[in-house]
């Protein structure tokens, strides 16, 4: 019988010795791997952090102690160490559990975090809220260390001084190798970089702690643990420990998807597009805020390293950074997941968009994410991109289109926003007309009375298929490819205003792309008949795409029911 | 004749020696005191940078360099000298200049500012851009190195070493005393705080150079100009210099007013209000990002100071520390400016309305906000705020209604934003209906064939003397104070709904609380007739807020006729 078997909860590891942790360790990492490999899931960072999250419940006494796991990917340790093991099977799976900390999961997630350096800020809110008798422990990645907003947390610590501890999981690098730079001078600079704000920020420094020695991680925390004042333990760890081809490479094993790409994504075709008109034109910049994998940069990143800009987890810098390229005569593409875009949204409005600069973002990851859940699907971006002054959003079908847009882009003299979904790009399209801003295009014959307006990748093969289950049923409709939202095609509009209106979008109803539809013809005084599918406003928790849309019934077979309940009426 | 008469441009000052300098920075001093005595605006920070900026153009040779002013609260010297001299006596005046950096106003304006800490962000993107010949120059205050962005940008620079000069303008404090603390202890670790980032950040320090002695600045720019590598320059200057009152209480004339005060503005009423609730409830807590006066918290900090946190010029740690608070049990108060509410979108998103917490958002300076312009009107927070999880959006439309809305917030248990606008309460009802969520309440008798839905205080008070002017026309219209813009009351929408509707508001048209209306409608098949009265998506220059009202067609003069056309078509 296995340790393992014998540890539910906390209480279960405390009255082990250091073999018998060690042993528990080794379990953890298997059931992790299998998991994943199952699964998918965040691989090289948990597998890293098995030593130093079994040491943390060892120490401290979780639920009573809050232990906060910046950003997340590290909590699968937690996770199995806290009544989740059993559950642990079905890990970011439809109705599964989440990939994240999740109060709603368990008493002993403290916070829902899937985005970086909110940590130590959470600390500084329980340090103040709580009666002191409750140790405050934040368990945070070196990566996340470059997020401003884990400097201002830091900064208001050190003013207030209350008692909390900071676990510093310094793996050497980001999602990405840190900072993207390459010279061993930089290197060693971020090395001294992390160590000397310690005692500039006030904290007591523990360190440096062997981050695979559970004695010596156990004799560091204690330590923390008697401390009366704010203190940092700065651990040693190694990215995808344990698993070879992980800790020899653990960006590729970042995340772990167990299902074999047959089409090139999405962010694949925008690195390469990126790559022919860094070619064509000198000014053509790519930046990154440490996803250069993700993004599809990495590429880029090689062949034009004066031209890229990798500044760490910091989308807001990026941003910013962005309009000053674009201030000095460039032209910056920004690459970022739609749910991170949230972190530069002051940057987008007061130094892009105002000034109605030529800063282009990409935008990575838009609609639904699967595995991920609640903290990283993008449907916000459409209602809060879509009252912005000067911006032009764009909503390509597919990787063609992608890279039409891509190209046209090179003259566009004012922001842009590309969208496209976490995809492979798998839907082909004989219909492929010139892009124009705000001209849209059908991919049907434009006869039927009814027409379904669809914009981005995701929602025009959603279309495409709905359409299809509707003819089956005796009913035509037109499939309009709306690929920009901002601006809309007016004269695609007063053409069809006397028909039967649909839209569909990959976001929140509330403000989005349908909702301009209808505000527009009621601008004009036209009573135009649009029913708008998009999903409600409500955190949508992780599982397949197909799953989440069957739920939201926004699937092609919903759609298509509601449609005919519609026209049948 | 003085010497400022026959100064247009920097190259007129080349020549001067520092005699000349000194008395030129005497005559600046009184044309900034006479211009913001009868203008207002920001008049402490720049009676501390007359002579830096003095000597800024003195070393470096504008356009060509590029001087970065962050936040702009320290530019008007740099406006005087840079061929906007006569232009000055309309300072934020209506179609005057602005108080900040414009680049359409000027070349020597490099980026647009408003918002703090994006100096050396843009200067990085500069510093990629431009072919190495030209000097780039942050001119920073300390106020401003709180900001995360600051910390991502001098990581950034850190690591591409590009040659950048950074100024930091060190005047001791942000706009309130700089982190909110008293003790001595904690102003010399600030000091400290400041000065060791230099070497950390891998950056030449050049210091301390008094910010009032032109000479030793002069010497300290031409070294830093020298350098070939990337520079701080720490001068240290005083708020106010030159008038004793300002230098003496420079909080008191950060923001200089020449109009008298009639009655209570929302922010006193909110900060009184808040000291009430504190007073009968423990778990109540005010947060602010370095704005304690200006959002009214300044008498909450000084009664409950262990239940109030000023974390500095860091909204977004402001915002996710309060969710941290509400984690642990708390009733946190954030009470920022409309337009700084923007640097913290992802945490409203990501830590505070994904998880329902019961954190309460005090928006201030909601709607237009006349002087500062582009950079702080407050016009977009409706529409990037409507489609957030677990939301709700209360727009009192009085203090007295605040009052209630904000008594009423201790009972709510999820996400609240209550909006206001930079105004005195000086209208007057005499409806006041009890607070329920998504419960409005007409002004009038409800008998009226049209109606005006209006949200928040200004919008309101428009409405009213809209219907009455309509009334002298023989045109009755009834008045709703549509006092949650989420929920809505689908009561009386559904009472309405035969009616002909007008909508009201203080924000952008797409996606606000109009769109709302309509799409209300559309969604329940309900042909109902409704006209949206919002701003087009636009930036809006300084101005007073009647002459942007308008300028955009939305005053009640205007209103009122394009109701009437309505009626009468």
């Amino acid at each position: 019988m296995s340790i393992l078997e014998k540890v539910n909860y906390p209480k279960d590891i405390k009255k082990l010795n250091y073999d018998q942790l060690d042993t528990l360790c080794g379990e953890i990492r298997e059931l992790i791997l299998k998991t994943v490999f199952s699964c998918g899931g965040h691989l090289s960072s948990n597998l890293g952090a098995v030593e130093a999250v079994v040491a943390l419940h060892y120490v401290f006494d979780a639920p009573k102690d809050k232990i906060i796991f910046d950003v997340g990917h590290q909590c699968y340790t937690h996770k199995i160490l806290t009544g989740r093991k059993d559950l642990f099977v079905n890990l970011r799976g439809n109705e599964g559990i989440s990939g994240f900390p999740k109060s709603q999961e368990s008493e002993y997630d403290v916070a829902n975090t899937g985005h970086a350096s909110t940590s130590i800020s959470i600390a500084c809110g329980l340090a103040r809220a709580l009666s002191g008798d409750e140790q405050i422990v934040s368990f945070i990645g070196d990566g996340a260390m470059t997020g401003g907003l884990t400097y201002e947390a830091l900064n208001d610590l050190a003013c207030t001084g209350n008692k909390q501890i900071i676990v510093l999981n310094d793996n050497e690098m980001s999602i990405s190798k840190n900072v993207g730079l390459i010279s061993n001078y930089l290197e060693r600079l971020r090395r001294e970089r992390i160590k000397r704000p310690f005692s500039l920020f006030n904290l007591k420094y523990i360190g440096v702690v062997d981050g695979h020695d559970i004695k010596a991680l156990i004799r560091a925390f204690k330590k923390a643990k008697a401390a009366d004042e704010p203190v940092m333990v700065h651990v040693l760890t190694k990215k995808g420990k344990g698993y070879p081809d992980a800790e020899k490479d653990p960006e590729k094993f970042h995340g772990y998807s167990p299902s074999a790409q047959k089409y090139p994504t999405f962010s694949q075709i925008a690195g390469e597009t990126l790559c022919k008109l860094a070619q064509k034109d000198k000014n053509v910049y790519a930046v990154t805020a440490a996803m250069a994998s993700g993004t599809g940069l990495d590429e880029f990143a090689k062949r034009f390293p004066e031209r890229f800009a990798d500044v760490g987890i910091a989308e807001a810098h990026a941003l910013c950074m962005s309009a000053g390229l674009a201030i000095g005569g460039k032209k910056p593409y920004f690459a970022v997941y739609s749910t991170f875009l949230q972190r530069a949204y002051d940057q987008l409005i007061h130094d892009v968009c105002l000034n109605s600069l030529p800063v282009t973002l990409l935008i990575d990851r838009c609609g639904i994410v699967a595995g991920d859940g609640e903290t990283h699907q993008g449907v916000f971006d459409i209602s809060f991109m879509r009252a912005l002054p000067s911006l032009t959003i764009a909503c390509p079908k597919d990787g063609e289109e992608l890279k039409a847009v891509l190209r046209w882009s090179l003259e566009c003299k004012t922001p842009l926003a590309i969208r496209y979904p976490k995809a492979e790009d798998s839907n082909k399209y004989d219909v492929h007309t010139p892009i124009i801003a705000g001209k849209w295009e059908y991919l049907t014959d434009g006869k039927a009375d009814n027409v379904l307006l669809a914009t981005g990748a995701a929602s025009v093969a959603d279309a495409v298929k709905t359409a299809e289950m509707l003819k089956d049923k005796g009913i035509d409709i037109d499939v309009v490819n709306a690929r920009f939202i901002k601006p809309f095609d007016s004269q695609l509009l007063e053409e069809i205003k006397n028909k039967r209106i649909f839209t569909l979008e990959d976001g929140v109803k509330t403000g989005g792309f349908g909702e301009g539809v209808v505000a527009y013809y009621s601008e004009r005084n036209i009573a135009a008949d649009v029913t708008v599918f998009a999903f409600d406003e409500k955190p949508y928790p992780q599982g397949s795409v197909e799953f989440i849309m069957k739920k939201t019934a926004t699937d092609p077979t919903s759609l298509a029911e509601k449609i005919y309940a519609k026209v049948k009426a």
